[in-house]
């Protein structure tokens, strides 16, 4: 094509140096009231102006004497000490009376008369009185450079007499999402639109880091709004994030319009995901450009955004914290190109496991799930399974003890699950596969349980859960029934009553894919009903799932398919029921006593959690938490 | 004495219990935009109202077309394509055009002319389109409760459709400072006068905790007013925390007041620091009595109010984490309380060692420099030295590794170093004792380095150096030489001149402990001048600082004693010169590859820590990091 679509594919380190060699930083400090430097970094020590207590003090509410008056007292010998002359009543605090040199203490002072005390022990010098300088001193070095300022420094800071400090100012990033497509949140997004999110993301990344953060409206896609808005803001702010339009597109303009308004010092990264980014300058301040595949936006401000605003903040990147653990999935990746996978870390059989996430760019849900990022190196074709990596933690870290992996037949009641066990402090890491797969996994001792629908209704086994678990080392906890039928176009207009119509000339079938529960029941009827397959329109098309069954039909681009009751009214589908079906969890006796699991089942048994799976359209919570004793072997 | 002198003495566990089976909390909830939920807790799971894509979408810049088409394109037999027809230009992200079902991405397309391209490979169906759903499915558990909202859940819970969440409401606290003695921050105390600092330390910890706080002025100890006080914000509050006046001493009102307006529950808990704490109610709303040391009032805050505020958060409150050290020192402490010490960890010879820090409840510095808290059993009346404790880690936590312990004689060149090292990241703990306590300790191995003032100023060694490092296995690097002679009351009403005036009838002397440099130059130059001490007034009264002496001088308490120049200049005192000092650091061969040690001999030498020093009055950098390298034998 005739525009430029080459970027350059440079390491992360040699684009950070070529940007930071670009730039010139320099954090600069402002004076504040030390009330509001919360969070702050001193960017000055700061030294106590007075010395505190600034008098010699009672340390206790009591009497002030003087020691030598004391001598000789015992419970034997008390000694009788005059109000005014030889004692006075002090409170915790109250300077010490110039003609007194100690504290007795109220509780060991006995009242005879009015204005005569007696103590019945002697009392030394300087005795419960705090001296001149006990908790600071006049020019004590208070608080060092780069400390983050705290509850506790800002009590100190104000004994010493001080209001006013010096820190580091808070560097400002402007942001500016870009794109035609984009609209605000709270709209509802028709056919080619996007909810801008991204901003959001970044603005709370910059907020976390101790900047502060102006929001600007979205830019559409034209060259002179976009170079209009780059200029305005660039002046006020120490950092300016332009997202999306940062690749080669038609529309991306980025590139182009900062290297018009100053300088693009790299224009590619060899990374994924998000290597299509820009670093450069406008005048003095740094710019970068974002990818707008949210993942790649958010890990590019964080590998090189950051830096540069603890820089401007006086600060050193914080380290990052890493851990070991056993890549339980192989990751192939493309030579030439770093890639972080976002992992889950789950403690498995007493081993910390990384369970990678998601890996495309588009899918944030896999930074919320992510307890951290594993790095395949750009020399590398990837990582096998059983690999030891290192992740490298991010924030919002669970942990892996408090993790229960589940794979298999994915069910709504599942997501009530995750919610209750949540509240129990155990984190439900849920990988929707099939029932197959989910026993597969379990079998190699890759989860901690599985969900499945292949149990008849009476409790049956089939075969296939006998294939994985051939002894008696699994109990099933029946999760709930749910109804499954035939979902069909909103209002049925092609009027289908049942899998006999699947046949009809004009009626498209989507299908779902080998080892699920749906498919098996709808093999199991048409060969009940002796009905050809290949007389199916559609037979061979097959979705992941439910769900994205139930939004093809919605689309239009089938009629009919199998899938569950309450799928069908979230996507406001006809439903046309063909039977309970059971959803089980498999779960090897090895776990049963894991205090995760026992959570689980004390959740599943719990009336609460049966209230909300009853609340589900099409469920029954009959045999919730029953647990089928007799093992898969049995027959 | 008539007024009611005694507490209750419960433990820890019991107040607590008492304090909860006396109150009703209810956490209560309220729905926010997700944007300003930063932090905030989920009360409710969020789903996702739409699905994204909620379309099929180009995931490349690139053209969409048929699958079909591309069948057969290799690079030998490259397949031609035509505009409108057979391809169509596609942006990352464009909805893909119900014709076509792939997507190539544009550096693999070449422009042949007009409307025409060339492709030399095949694509499948749905390459690099993003399907209905990748990224969520309408009804899809997006987050669930409990979790505390952070950047990347923002951007989920936004992609999602949903901009309104419900969020555990944030309780308010209430604090009230209470007695005549206080006075703003800001404000120059007089004797008998503190500046109100802990409601700020409390305030931050409710902050921090994620809680909202009314900060009250300060109420004088006046019974009355302080009712009103607590009647008039009990109403509007989800906690009031009183701060001083929780004792029984003759101004404490707290527990009197919250008696006649609701119920005292607890008063007095066997704890140290701070066991004077009330714990009650007014109608609802939980009512804390603190006492006014800052420690025992931010530890009881922590204690008892940290728990009720995480309930009405509707949260459980943070498990602390504790770490295992060797202790340092021997703690004795009273049986019958629990008592919390302030420790500071520090890595030495390979083991974290806790090092104790002021015990005292009003030195708030010791939180402030505390990595956590070392526990002492109420059935114990210590911990020996050398005993492995759990330290509880507090929010400020340093790294041992990263902190380097000196002992030994003080001096303001050790807060420029303290400072210097903060900033290469080296957390500098300063144990003020003396030269001879310093090289007791560090022959002990008790710390890394010492501070001494001992050497002539000519580099002899004096005998006592020797005396405890008899082979060549430390060096010592000079500091700075500071100027020592006599502290005199301002504008020297004595007219001191020099030592031979200290026998002089009417002039009041004040000395140094034993071991402290200032105390050898006295007793040196008095034997030297053949002047008896005892002839010398005060000569028996010691001070454990210069700054305490200099204080006793300033305040009237004496006429003269010795320090250095920059001390008389502090506290505005009159200075009669003696000699030259030096201060050395004496640090063990063993030590002296220590990256700790690197860094602090890298600032030593640096001419940015000679000129501060250099600003110290009657200091010298001429040898500043020199090292004497024949060691304290070779005589």
């Amino acid at each position: 094509m005739s525009r430029n679509i080459y970027l350059d594919n440079v390491s992360v380190e040699e684009a950070r140096e070529k940007w930071q060699e670009a730039l010139t930083i320099k954090a600069t400090t402002e004076k504040i009231d030390i009330r509001e430097a919360t969070g702050r970094r001193l960017a000055k020590p700061v030294r106590a102006k007075l010395s505190t207590p600034s008098y010699y003090a009672s340390a206790m509410d009591g009497i002030a004497l003087s020691a030598t008056d004391t001598v000789g007292a015992t419970e034997r010998t008390p000694v009788q000490l005059q109000e005014g002359k030889e004692y006075q009543l002090i409170d915790t605090g109250d300077p010490l009376p110039e003609e007194f040199d100690a504290v007795m203490m109220i509780e060991k002072v006995n009242q005879i008369k009015e204005g005569i005390v007696e103590i019945e022990e002697s009392v030394a010098p300087g005795q419960n009185v705090r001296s001149v300088g006990e908790s600071l001193v006049k020019g004590q070095l208070i608080l060092t450079v780069g400390t983050k300022i705290g509850p506790y420094d800002i009590g100190l800071v104000l004994e010493g007499g001080v209001t006013e400090v010096t820190v580091y100012t808070q560097p400002q990033v402007d942001i500016i999402p870009t794109g035609s497509e984009l609209i605000e949140p709270g709209r509802s997004p028709q056919p080619g639109q996007i909810i801008e999110y991204n901003s959001e993301v970044i603005k709370n990344l910059v907020l976390n880091w101790g900047g502060k953060v102006m929001q600007r409206d979205i830019t559409p896609d034209k060259y002179e709004e976009i170079k209009e808005k780059i200029q305005q803001v660039t002046q006020e702010s120490d950092l300016v994030a332009i997202i999306a339009g940062s690749s080669a597109g038609r529309e991306d303009y980025t590139a182009q319009i900062v290297a018009e308004l100053g300088e693009v010092v790299v224009h590619g990264v060899s990374i994924k995901p998000g290597g299509p980014v820009i670093l450069g300058r406008i005048g003095d301040t740094p710019v970068i450009g974002l990818p707008g595949y949210p993942v790649a936006s958010a890990l590019n401000f964080r590998l090189f955004a950051q830096p540069i605003l603890y820089q401007l903040a006086g600060l050193s990147t914080p380290e990052t914290k890493e851990v070991k653990a056993i890549l339980n999935k192989k990751l192939v990746s493309k030579l030439g190109f770093r890639e972080f996978v976002r992992a889950k870390l789950v403690k498995l059989d007493n081993q910390i496991v990384a369970v990678p996430l998601a890996r495309s760019s588009g899918v944030i849900g896999s930074l919320v799930e992510a307890d951290g990022l594993v790095t395949i190196s750009e020399y590398s074709e990837g990582i096998d399974k059983g690999s030891e990596v290192n992740v490298e933690l991010l924030v919002n870290q669970s942990k892996p003890a408090e993790t229960l992996m589940i794979n298999g037949s994915n069910d709504h009641s599942l997501d009530l699950l995750k919610n209750k066990l949540a509240q129990q402090g155990v984190d439900l890491l849920t990988q929707p596969t099939n029932s197959l797969a989910g026993l597969t996994t379990l079998s190699r001792g890759e989860s901690h349980l599985a969900s499945i629908n292949l149990l008849d209704s009476d409790g049956q086994y089939r075969q296939s859960l006998d294939r994985y678990f051939p002894t008696e080392d699994v109990k099933v906890v029946n999760l709930a029934y749910r109804q499954q039928g035939l979902i069909v176009t909103a209002g049925n207009p092609k009027n289908i009553t049942g899998i006999a119509d699947l046949v009809v000339n004009d009626l498209v079938f989507i299908n779902r894919q080998q080892g699920s529960g749906a498919r098996m029941l709808i093999d199991n009827q048409l060969a009940k009903l002796n009905i050809d397959s290949t007389k199916i329109s559609g037979y061979q098309q097959v979705k992941q799932n439910d769900v994205t069954l139930a939004t093809t039909i919605a689309q239009g681009g089938a009629d009919v398919g199998v899938g569950t009751l309450v799928t069908a009214q979230v996507f406001d589908l006809d439903f046309i029921p063909l039977r309970k079906e059971r959803i089980d969890l498999v779960i090897p006796n090895q776990y049963w006593t894991d205090t995760r699991i026992k959570e689980l089942f004390k959740v599943i048994c719990s009336s609460d959690f049966k209230a909300e799976i009853n609340q589900l359209a099409g469920y029954d919570t009959s045999q919730t938490g029953q647990v089928l004793t007799d093992g898969p072997t049995s027959r």
